[in-house]
C-alpha cells in the first residue's frame, strides 16, 4: 500500500515543472496569482463587450460570468500563508495588511463573490445588464487591491 | 455610463500587474499553470498526510479535498485557446497534441473531476481512505500529462 502510494505521488502534477518564482511560498504565490489572472481573462472577455470592443455573445458573457463566478468562489485561504508578503517574497506584491488584525479580507471576498454572482445573472440577460454589473466587479477588485496589494 | 464602464474597467484587477511570462497568450498560460499549481499545492497536504510525513487532520484535508474539486470543477476552456502550445510560446509544455482531432480532453477533465470527488468523500473520513483515493487523483494528473505534457 505504502509503495503504491508514493508511486502515485511520483505522478504528481506539477513534479518536474518549474516554478517561475522562487522563495519559501512560490507555489502559493504562483497559484493565486494565476487564479487572480483567470479572473482578469474573463473580466477581459466582459469588459470588451461593456465597452464595445468585441461584440456582445450572451453565450460568451455567460461563459466568462460563470468562470468568474466560480473562481470567486474557490477557497484560497491555503493560498496566503501568513508571511508570503512582498517583504518575503519578491514575487508577490501582496502587502503586509492583509494578515495585519482587522483586515477585512473575508468581507472583501465576499464582496467580489456577490459582485461574480450578480454579473453571472446579468451578463447572459444583455448588454446593458452585463454593462449594469460591470462597477460592482470592477469595485470589489479595487476594494481588495487598495488596501492589500502594493503600487505598482 | 460609458464614461462610467470605462472608469471601472480602469480598474481591472491585473493592472499594472507584470506578467511573468511573454507571448500571444500569457494570461491564459500564466491562469492555467496556476490553477494546476493550486491543484498541486492541495495535492500536496493531502499527499502528505498520505506519506506519514505530515499528521492526519481531517478538517485540514478536508479543505485541501474541497479545494481540489472545486478547482477541477472550474470551466477552464478559455485558457486553452488553439495555438497556445509549446511551438508557439516558450512558457508552456502544453503539445500540440492537445488540439488534435480525437483528443479526449474532456474525457480527461472529468477524470479528474471524478477522483477529486471521490477524494472529497475519502478525506475527511479516515487516513485509509485519503490514501485509498490517491491513485485514482494521481492517475488522472497522469492521463493528461503522459498525452498533453512535454516531458521536462
Amino acid at each position: 500500500m505504502k509503495a503504491l502510494v508514493i508511486a502515485t505521488l511520483g505522478l504528481l502534477p506539477l513534479a518536474g515543472s518549474a516554478l517561475a518564482e522562487e522563495g519559501p511560498f512560490a507555489s502559493q504565490v504562483e497559484a493565486r496569482q494565476g487564479i487572480m489572472r483567470y479572473y482578469a481573462v474573463n473580466i477581459g472577455t466582459l469588459g470588451a463587450m461593456a465597452k464595445g470592443e468585441a461584440p456582445y455573445d450572451a453565450a460568451a458573457a455567460k461563459v466568462a460570468a460563470d468562470a468568474l463566478a466560480g473562481g470567486a468562489s474557490l477557497d484560497t485561504s491555503m493560498l496566503w500563508p501568513k508571511g508570503s508578503d512582498k517583504d518575503a517574497h519578491p514575487g508577490t506584491a501582496a502587502l503586509p495588511a492583509l494578515w495585519a488584525d482587522g483586515a477585512d479580507v473575508g468581507g472583501k471576498a465576499k464582496q467580489l463573490r456577490d459582485a461574480a454572482a450578480a454579473m453571472q445573472a446579468a451578463a447572459p440577460a444583455g448588454l446593458d445588464q452585463l454593462r449594469g454589473a460591470m462597477k460592482g466587479v470592477g469595485d470589489a477588485c479595487a476594494a481588495c487591491h487598495k488596501d492589500f496589494r502594493a503600487e505598482s
